[in-house]
């Protein structure tokens, strides 16, 4: 238990990661904190998200240590869970690499030419699940 | 437009933020991005959430900067929205104003003690439409 959550198993988290298909990445951008939805893949332990040449959130990324977040929740029955990876964050450059995640289809939804291939092993992965009391 | 998704107005970022339960909170923890779900209200412009004696997040968002997230999606219409306030976190104090927060009835689902309300006025508010194209 944590702080009244219950703690997920390692093997939870990741199957939790392989069930989602909208993550949250957290970064500083020009010293402030922000939270950007994305839509993801988790592909053999590799987190992998599309980013946009010249955006912010591009910039924010390229080697820098960030945070993933996935959740669920049922409003309803007020539990949840949620999934925290933490680690170090790298664009996608080789071109044996850039085919099996373009292979993937993670079509952003977004209108914009997101070409960039962003990968994040998890250095930190934990887990919470929210039951109501 | 911003990269591909259409800009939310600061009206619609306001009621959307006050149209959700959940949220999610960015801050900084031992140097590491972290990203929390908590569930809040949104009143006369004040973001308020709740945390525990002697956790990390009652620790880290104290006079701190930090990121709040809120979002929607439909993944089979795959169309959503996201709004993000920045600013300053403060523990709520005042007697007066801990009266008017414990009205809100903003019960955490977890267990535990969340005796410690946290108060986030926006000082950045911008939010995003994402649709399919």
């Amino acid at each position: 238990m944590d702080d009244g959550l219950e703690l997920l198993t390692e093997a939870e988290c990741r199957s939790l990661l392989a069930s989602g298909s909208i993550g949250r990445v957290g970064v500083t951008v020009g010293a402030l904190p922000v939270i950007l939805p994305v839509n993801y893949a988790f592909v053999d332990g590799t987190i992998v998200f599309r980013t946009a040449e010249g955006t912010k959130l591009r910039a924010a990324v390229d080697r820098a240590v960030i945070a993933f977040e996935v959740d669920d929740y049922d409003e309803v029955l007020q539990r949840g869970w949620s999934v925290l990876a933490v680690g170090h964050a790298s664009e996608v450059a080789g071109e044996d690499d850039l085919a099996t995640f373009r292979a993937l289809g993670l079509a952003p939804w977004a209108d914009g030419t997101r070409t960039h291939y962003v990968r994040l092993v998890p250095e930190v992965l934990t887990g919470r699940r929210i039951v109501a009391v």
